[in-house]
């Protein structure tokens, strides 16, 4: 092993995992510690961008790579007696050291599906609970299921302790894959950190009831058949026969080449990482050798709802902080997640006790076609000239709990990027009375309430755009004006980009009725040709912000939220917009206030103009529930672009080559064999 | 052919366009009628929806066929000495009998690719063209190309008679394929109706400057390596080798089936219409027997440069109505703009002399993959279920001069619609001097000016959601006030949606931050679960409207630029949002114009509440060119959705069969051969 040198952007190896774990163990002897996450701490972005220019002159030795070091967090109970407190250490694999250890008090770590089946057997053993469900008066065959989840901080609760909510739903059959979410029951139970249930209570089943302890029985008339509410195989017969195979064959294998984590695909090449948190990141992303962006990654989720009755200001989920796009990444599989000829990449985390543990085929590469990348026909000759495009995907996909998340990066060959989200599963129900309706949830089966909720992402995007030193250009289209005597614009059709450098840290918002552009620009090198600096814009997703208060604790929460578009200074720390602890966090922790502090510092320069920068983008959905997204959603899609704008010579794809029938083989209906292209062949 | 009965919604076929002609010759005897087109008049929407009831009920008898009608346009000289003057036609061949004649004083026909050639032919035959050519002293191997244009309206000219303008290029190479747009030249002349060259002037060439006759030679500086500017295969020699072949194998042949223009598909049924100004058309569209849409198709197009200098503000074209998107669509070819197994769809139009002119596959109609349709795991079971989403995509593609638009509808197995606009095609460029910059524009090339300009598109949605009395519903997310003792708010986390009916005529706006959503609703039938009317909402692509000030004759024109949704109440004449004759109009033939007429008119009811409606949407981009736009254009995507809000009783593709290694046989790449999905194999 002597001779391995991991690339400093790779994720820790098994070997490395098992190494930090014991480099740590010594610290908390005796107590058992519970090791929450193992990961790279990737190296100082200084130190990286030395490597990386080492390495774009062919010089590798080991001397120059940066210290190789993991950040691990581990749950431990210093005194026998005492509440388990979350540490972090960061831990030098080279030197073999702890080089920080933090108490950190009063922060808490994420949840995972082993714990949330802890909670619900805890649950379902509670005498409390036992008592309150019998007065439900199930039908004989039902199961309950209870969903764990992360406990939103509301300002009506200050206690440090975690919480945890217990949502109750029940199944009508033995296999273990119903439904449960068709059958929301009105009980609701909190468990704190000792697995104790604290409270019981009922929920409200109107627009007027509150939380209750009315013993009632469930209604038998919010039985429904089977056919509505299921989606598995093994609880479904009729399917449609119509839909006929439909397979995609590369003859000659993948146009893309993969050493270790490093991906080189026409003219683009990667780096792809993967952490419990983020799941799929991408590092030093360049394209015919010329640096574009040093890391993307999905930076935070926030899914509040926006059922104004207690408990449900409860739910509001951080589905990257709570729960992690890592560790609940899914084991992608071949012909079902992927089509075509797939690289998978597995990922590693570990377990409780430090010990590497192996995620399957989280992340999978793949071409896909994309349609016609350009054409043209000279009217004169009618001589027609198409390329089509080829895409190249990295995706992984994410359960969180009842939602299903699929993440891609598609590469394109004319050095665009898109970041597509489209998002499925199941939505989250709540009970309601039978008749009954309220203004914030649609009713999608009988007793079945959807309540209305919002997605909002947030992509980090920090450039390189030809170097590292970088500005954020807003431009918008604006009329000229007419009537003015400065101004030529005597038939009122004229128009020009106003251009604006932002200067400090801030939030901005998108505006299309001003077609206004955020470009990330590099001021210093200028277009030979166009005389502008090199950039690329953003193609943002246009999304309704954070509906919730600006006083409530979920704005609190989830600064980033506020504004789509932020630009802060490249802090080697600053990876989440709503804080790096947001289980149970009380606001202040996010982006916004980060941001406020430095300007408030006289040390801290927090201009933003030809600087190393980090540019955010917030978007999402307002995801108010039809019934066409139930029993399970079809995917809603939602795509973020990144585009080169005066940064090249000229359109980057203007070298693929030609389409032609003899490569494409396609089929014409009606002969049954390819007619050959007239053009091509 | 007596027993052949076309389906009301087909084109006219090659024997009913002959038929047309020879019943409509007579008329114009002795004047050499130019036909300028001959195409179905679709029957009257209350004839057709009588009809489709019929034929719902196996009622196909000929008697229960609405008349099958023409509508033909022709340009002729009633008098020899006098100019040429436009008739439409309305013929009726069942009767075989001219219903209606109208000399359509003052309007213009759309120009076609050969009288454009006669304009280029006439242009550079022309003495004075010809001196100032010779003052430019280009190159000895110069070609001059002449790029005719249809003339914007700008208030300067009150001419009613038609008017060319000819956009000046040439090309250093024999090759005709060669890109003239790289080298615009300062020329620009006007042609009348007689082919006579009525003005010849010199082009700006700066910001300051302004039309002027100062002979002034080709600036040699201008001149730039060929692959800097050119995209045809003959003109060039490196393409990347990268691209490995990417084929679409469908085994058992395509899920879809069509009878003539009536295609099915996975639960959906479809008729395709095709004429020369819209191109492709969509009638009758249902998802499982049920009603959605009447009637769907592009019905105009407005690309208005924004460039303030004379005679820039001539450049402002009507794609449909100037030039047409049905006489302009490509020819598509197997394995070049279509991958897979493919069907095409073949258009008819008309010879000058009323003779039916074959159009080879103008559509084509072929599936795709398009990802994941729904997936989800239960994190407590770890299985997980994966449906693929198949689409369905009828698709055309149209070249107007130097531009290309990929136009195209997908059907999804969720009952959604999307459709997708590509722009690609060569931008249309301007002279402008080395080292000279404009506000308005951006520089290519040396000397090549790409200007500013908007495509601003409108989808015309004649919606039949569960039948033809429609409603316009637009719904907002707000957040419930706070502090507010009638409202339970208590921890400003709740929201609710508000939900008005549009009333009357009227155009609105989009606002994303508020969520407003646009859903057409069947207010007369309800969702049994949901309590709520059934409807489609419309996912609408954002852009800036209309840059042109309001009392420009850009603004004049294209009256559906103002507002991006329209509500009209349906009128069987009015399927063009700019009006029926773009050519030199004046303004005031809009969708506002028209909305604004009916409301001041006493005796017409303009209620859109519970009515026939149609919903027309307009979108686009704002289009400031990047030179990686050039030569050639990587396609831009927009991209508009329609999808079921409450319409159905759950998912629509719940039943579509899980997918499985089985049939879509992919392959990782490391074992060389498909490994089985350990889920489904």
């Amino acid at each position: 092993m002597a001779s391995y040198y991991p690339h400093p952007f790779d994720p820790l190896s098994p070997e490395e995992i098992q190494k930090a774990a014991s480099i740590v163990k010594p610290c908390f002897a005796g107590q058992d510690p519970n090791f929450r996450f193992i990961t790279l701490k990737e190296p100082p972005k200084q130190h990286m961008i030395a490597f990386l220019d080492r390495q774009g002159n062919g010089f590798t030795a080991e001397a120059a790579r940066p210290a190789r070091q993991a950040r691990v967090q581990v749950v431990a109970s210093p005194a026998p007696k005492e509440a388990p407190q979350l540490f972090e250490l960061i831990v030098d694999l080279d030197e073999q050291s702890v080089v920080k250890l933090e108490n950190l008090k009063g922060k808490h770590s994420y949840i995972d599906s082993s714990y949330m089946g802890e909670v619900e057997k805890a649950c379902l053993a509670d005498e409390r609970v036992r008592a309150e469900i019998r007065t439900l008066q199930l039908p004989a065959q039902a199961v309950v299921c209870v969903e764990a989840w992360a406990y939103a901080t509301d300002g009506m609760n200050d206690m440090t302790e975690r919480i945890t909510m217990c949502w109750f739903y029940m199944r009508l059959t033995s296999n273990p894959d119903a439904n449960y979410y068709a059958y929301p029951l009105d009980i609701c139970a909190e468990v704190d950190e000792k697995l104790r249930v604290v409270k019981v209570y009922r929920l409200p089943s109107s627009s007027t009831e509150r939380i209750h302890n009315e013993a009632r029985p469930f209604d038998r008339s919010k039985i429904h058949p089977a056919t509505d509410s299921e989606y598995h195989p093994s609880l479904r017969s009729e399917y449609r026969q119509t839909t006929k195979p439909y397979q995609v064959v590369q003859p000659e294998g993948p146009s893309f080449q993969a050493d270790g984590n490093s991906i080189t695909w026409e003219k683009w090449s990667l780096h792809v990482g993967f952490n419990y948190r983020e799941g799929l990141t991408l590092h030093d992303v360049r394209y015919d050798g010329r640096s574009l962006f040093y890391r993307l990654s999905l930076a935070e989720m926030f899914v509040p709802y926006g059922d104004p009755r207690s408990p449900y200001q409860r739910k509001a989920a951080f589905d990257l902080g709570n729960d992690g796009a890592g560790i609940n990444a899914n084991n992608l599989q071949l012909g079902c997640d992927c089509l075509g000829t797939i690289k998978y990449f597995d990922g590693w985390h570990n377990t409780r006790a430090g010990e590497p543990l192996k995620m399957p085929n989280v992340i999978c590469c793949h071409e896909q076609d994309d349609g016609i990348l350009w054409k043209h026909t000279n009217f004169r000759t009618k001589n027609a000239v198409v390329t089509r495009s080829r895409i190249l995907v990295l995706q992984t996909i994410i359960t969180v709990s009842n939602y299903e998340y699929i993440f891609a990066f598609h590469f394109g060959q004319d050095a665009s990027i898109r970041y597509e989200v489209r998002a499925t599963g199941i939505l989250s129900t709540a009970p309601i009375a039978v008749g009954e309706t309220v203004p914030y949830g649609t009713v999608v089966a009988p007793g079945v309430l959807a309540p209305y909720h919002q997605h909002l992402f947030c992509l980090r995007i920090d450039p390189a755009i030809d170097g590292h030193a970088n500005s954020l250009l807003v431009e918008e289209s604006r009329a000229l004006p007419v009537g003015d005597p400065d101004v030529h614009n005597p038939l009122g059709v004229g128009y020009v980009t106003s251009k604006k450098i932002v200067d400090d840290e801030q939030g901005l918002d998108l505006d299309f009725t001003t077609n206004r552009t955020f470009k990330i620009v590099n001021e210093k090198v200028v277009n030979p040709i166009t005389g502008t600096p090199v950039g690329f814009k953003i193609v943002p997703f246009y999304s309704q912000m954070l509906l919730s208060h600006p006083a409530s604790h979920h704005a609190r929460r989830s600064e980033y939220g506020q504004h789509a578009i932020w630009v802060t200074r490249h802090d080697d720390e600053e990876f989440f917009p709503a804080g790096r602890h947001t289980m149970q966090s009380a606001g202040g922790d996010g982006i916004a206030s980060a941001i406020e502090r430095r300007r408030r510092d006289p040390v801290v320069d927090t201009s933003v103009r030809n600087e190393d920068i980090v540019v955010w983008h917030t978007f999402g959905s307002t995801h108010n529930p039809r019934i066409e997204d139930w029993p399970v959603m079809p995917a809603e899609k939602m795509v973020v672009g990144l585009k080169p704008f005066n940064f090249f010579g000229g359109n980057p794809g203007l070298d693929v080559a030609v389409s032609t029938q003899e490569q494409n083989r396609s089929v014409e209906v009606g002969d049954g064999i390819g007619r050959a292209c007239n053009r091509c062949n």
